[in-house]
């Protein structure tokens, strides 16, 4: 981990462990060397906090070049997949590389293919991993491809994958990937619009147990005062489809 | 893992894995006895398949003695909480163990410590343990106990978890507990009413970066013909306090 | 009004008003005679309360062939195309006559016409307008027709109608109709399945301040021991269009 | 109605009918003089729609000096209490007259009776009013008073209300009020806090079928390429709770 949070009244950032000073506009605050669980500074009145971010903090906060996956449908894809340490993964696109954290924080010992044909993208998605684990995991391995392109190949065997994971803008056209999945794999797919789902869905072939919902997170503000929900709320991420590969 | 998942037509049974038959309407079938990835049967005319559940449809059939964590909840609880591999984990009370399942299937090198004062709960959690893992985890401990009890004590250290997860009706009374957090450390608090969540805020102290929120889990009929959310949803399981010991 | 509300612990009855009798389990209950706002009857230690249904409560309770608007959409679909008494309506197809119901409980100097072609939806919607009106209103009138037959028409001037309501299947088979609609005029198009909104509102031209939207309503337990919300909630009724014509 | 709305790519102004002319960045319009359900402006390549706001854009857009009641819930509240054109209604604290409008559209030949103790929400209510209905209506009476006061009393005799609608932050602090509603009567409670609704369901005596819920709007963007739910939602506006007065 390359970051730490900064906590004060409410507020959070997150900025380079190897800086020394904050600044704020209070003036500039020294960032602790050694941080041992948490550290509190006063300054000026206010306490300061620092810590390691968590992991749905810290995917808030990445660098973005695309809309992100939010935590809450990365905790959801994960789970609902049984995502485990010895899986064998695909994903694509590889975004912002949001999901594909979420993912290398459970596969530790099977080997994670992600796929993205936009180099821009991929850059910030390998700076935001740097960023959360240190480095690139020896288990992760890039692909510059175009998964809608009918010769698309990756050099592994067919039915090699416990699970595949989709964000794409037409995932039919990627359907050639699922020749990768092994039988009773699961595949997610992830899609803004649940047209793209629908047609998904359609042509989609040699699946069961297929499931599609969305997840609505809802904020409360809760004090001494108040218990009441937040007045805006984000009212959409996206649809997440869920099937096993019967054959 | 004891069990096996039987899938036919949109329904799910969820047997004993050394069953050598399954009855339906339509008869007996045999279970097949190995199980690779999926196996597929068509018995009078109609397909039903084998495979391993995942853990999210295993939660939904455990055996309970008491209302469940929905997986969608276990699966943000322990995301959110950043739950490793590595971390020392207090929970309370065990319940049926459905977030129990969630937490030992990330935590195997930390050790995780359940407390329950319900005899009746920790059998059938024990069970559903045993059910999902193949046998306790040895990493796992039950505490027959109450924690609202004020001399209650655990023969641990001060500050020796990073997690500790509340599932308490009144979690305000298991306080004492707290002191068992590391600093930096993690507190989830989970209860169906929103004043118990309300009165837990009002009385901890010590934490910061309180979050609340609830999970609304929105499922949509797709196929060829629709697309459209489902009659009826499930519109409440509990709503979530999240916050960090900051002393 | 031909109907009468029992309610008694929660639960709630709605019979015709000259039944001299109700049955329940304990035995017969006498309807009061005559009732001034509210009855009270106290029976085998239980207490009946008679008065005459508010319209929610009736619409919950009529007599259906079809899926029924729910009382929700009724509020916001007449609140939401400004239905006044003066108006003069379109609406297609009659159903089970929920949102008739409500058009008619506004609109007492305009006239509405509904429009349907299954005279078994009619019929029983006929009943319930009689159920609740006491009489069939003077300014409605039953139409039995198909909207999408290109030659289908009605016997009233182009721009005769200040709103038009569309409760269809397909509703772009029935854009023939719009050409009934005043300029300024409102549509309302309610439609179970998005896609089938996505459908109409590409087809629809000559239409500005296009609003789709959906309304969830969430029941809460409030009494001395519980604020949650309700377990079970109707996750999904239908999506709502509002358009204005502005040629 | 006082006002008038222009529209003009999907956004919407509201401005007073006697304007003669509208500034934009472009320059100025001149506003039609007569508006015949609609009349359109075309202007540098604009077009520009002038026509009498519908009741709920209007209360999107009414001067506000507290929070207003959104028409979402304006449009239930007075659905869902059956109000009638002949009802006698009392409604505390007028506020900026958000649903005091929406209860004059209804009530037509009853009585209104609003009560706010504060002038300025009351001077912000009365503007608001003229501009939508031209003058008050001879029906509604303006009380300047403290509804929480032990004696604050009204001239009216005792069951004189259809209908009473409570908006205020400690509504059990207005039971009195509750003796000048018929029995068989509605009351309507809107609190942003459910712990505020719980209180008073606690302390309410003698209603029956009280039911209490919440509602929310989720608007979606439907063009020729997309069909997703609006990123951010208002996640809350109130609580509404509904009862009927039993003795």
């Amino acid at each position: 981990m390359k970051k730490i949070t900064i906590f004060c009244d409410g507020k959070k950032w997150i900025v380079d462990k190897n800086l020394k000073t904050f600044s704020t506009h209070f003036g500039n605050i020294d960032i602790p060397e050694k941080i041992d669980g948490i550290e509190k500074l006063e300054f000026k009145g206010r306490s300061f906090y620092f810590y390691q971010p968590g992991i749905s903090e810290f995917l808030l906060k990445i660098k973005r070049k695309t809309q992100i996956i939010y935590p809450k449908d990365v905790a959801v894809i994960t789970f609902y997949s049984s995502l485990k340490e010895t899986d064998n993964v695909i994903e694509t696109g590889t975004g912002s590389g949001s999901l594909l954290i979420g993912i290398m924080s459970i596969v530790k010992k099977g080997k994670v293919i992600t796929i993205e044909r936009n180099e821009d993208f991929r850059e910030v998605a390998v700076k935001n991993i740097e960023n959360y684990f240190g480095k690139i995991p020896e288990n992760l391995e890039f692909i510059n491809g175009d998964v809608y392109d009918e010769n698309f190949k990756i050099d592994i065997e067919e039915e090699w994958a416990d699970k595949i994971f989709f964000d794409l803008p037409e995932p039919w056209k990627a359907k050639g990937l699922l020749k990768y999945l092994k039988k009773g794999g699961i595949l997610v797919n992830y899609n803004p619009q649940i047209i793209q789902i629908k047609k998904f869905v359609e042509e989609l072939d040699g699946f069961i147990d297929i499931n599609v919902f969305e997840l609505l997170e809802r904020r409360w503000l809760v004090d001494e005062k108040r218990a009441r929900p937040v007045d805006l709320m984000r009212g959409h991420t996206g649809f997440i489809m869920i099937g096993r590969k019967a054959k």
